[in-house]
């Protein structure tokens, strides 16, 4: 710490809770911040704090947004009985630069880990599973990342979207688009042959 | 922008500021502020606002302090005819990781930049001069950087700091310690052979 102050090392430990900071990126962020002109530090402060009152979770969807629903489940154009299940709002900003998916989603905020004490009723799987009640919803894709936890709540949600019978599927795992298939490790090859599909 | 929102761009950009921070990075720690329990966001921005309040600048020497005078400039143990001239508060805390300066500092918050319109008033250099009226400082180790403004800042300190009848000197550039030859610019090697010491 560079100056010998409770205050100081409380702001720096707020930095290093952000994603990709360490101690010495923390140390400079506060350095900057404490020796630029006052309205810097209370720009940030009061965007901060600002932007987090404003932002909710939508009550249909759970992606973060201002208004509720959502622009997404707001959107009439979009497909409603498709929904495209992510464990996290970052998952729904990656698929929809993509640009290509016209369905609707779902963040369920984490994923199933008894370990960690998170299993359906953390999750609000609930609020998932009234939205395919009404019939409205044709097919439910997984999206939950490809770790163990990840693939646990996948094959969780697909027994209990299949028993209400609405369709499941899970997202292709591959050789991603572009790239050489000397730069894919061995599972993701294993899971490119395993799913290969007919031309 | 990953939600359409004036005030998650307002946060966004104020991330940018920051020393290091991108476009993606500031677009990561937004999102993660958000998505995140509120109160984590909260806490950044209270401690950021409540650091930026408690923070000064030393009345004596201009670092960057919560009390006033700073630790430094109080410590009796330390040479007060000695007065180590950088231009941010950054190189006071550089300066004294390393642990064998004796001396006290004196922080300019800049360097002279006729273009950008910072002259010697700017500076507030007349705060540096009326530390050295009363003839207790025998020294001034001029410490700014080498870039152009900080070399020109230097030879026009140097001056003004001789015509007082201080003694003045600047600090030694050359190969770093540790480092290999081979490693080091040709700038810093030429300064390096001019500056040789005799042994």
């Amino acid at each position: 710490m560079f100056i010998e102050s409770p205050r100081v090392t409380r702001l720096i430990d707020a930095f290093r809770r952000l994603p990709g900071v360490g101690r010495r990126s923390a140390e400079r962020m506060a350095l900057h911040l404490l020796s630029a002109p006052e309205d810097i530090a209370y720009e940030l402060s009061d965007a901060l704090r600002e932007a987090r009152a404003s932002i909710r979770w939508c009550s249909v969807c759970s992606h973060l947004t201002e208004t509720d629903p959502c622009p997404i489940c707001a959107d009439e154009r979009r497909d409603h009985g498709l929904i495209c299940v992510v464990e996290q709002p970052f998952a729904v900003i990656a698929i929809e630069k993509g640009g290509s998916y016209k369905g609707v989603y779902h963040v369920l905020h984490g994923v199933l880990s008894p370990l960690d004490g998170i299993g359906p009723s953390e999750l609000k799987l609930d609020r998932l599973f009234r939205r395919l009640e009404d019939g409205a919803v044709r097919e439910v894709v997984l999206a939950t990342n490809t770790t163990p936890e990840g693939e646990a709540t996948a094959l969780f949600l697909s027994r209990q979207i299949a028993e209400r019978g609405v369709a499941v599927s899970r997202i292709a795992h591959g050789v991603p688009m572009g790239g050489g298939l000397e730069y894919a490790d061995e599972a993701t090859l294993a899971q490119a042959i395993q799913g290969r599909t007919k031309l």
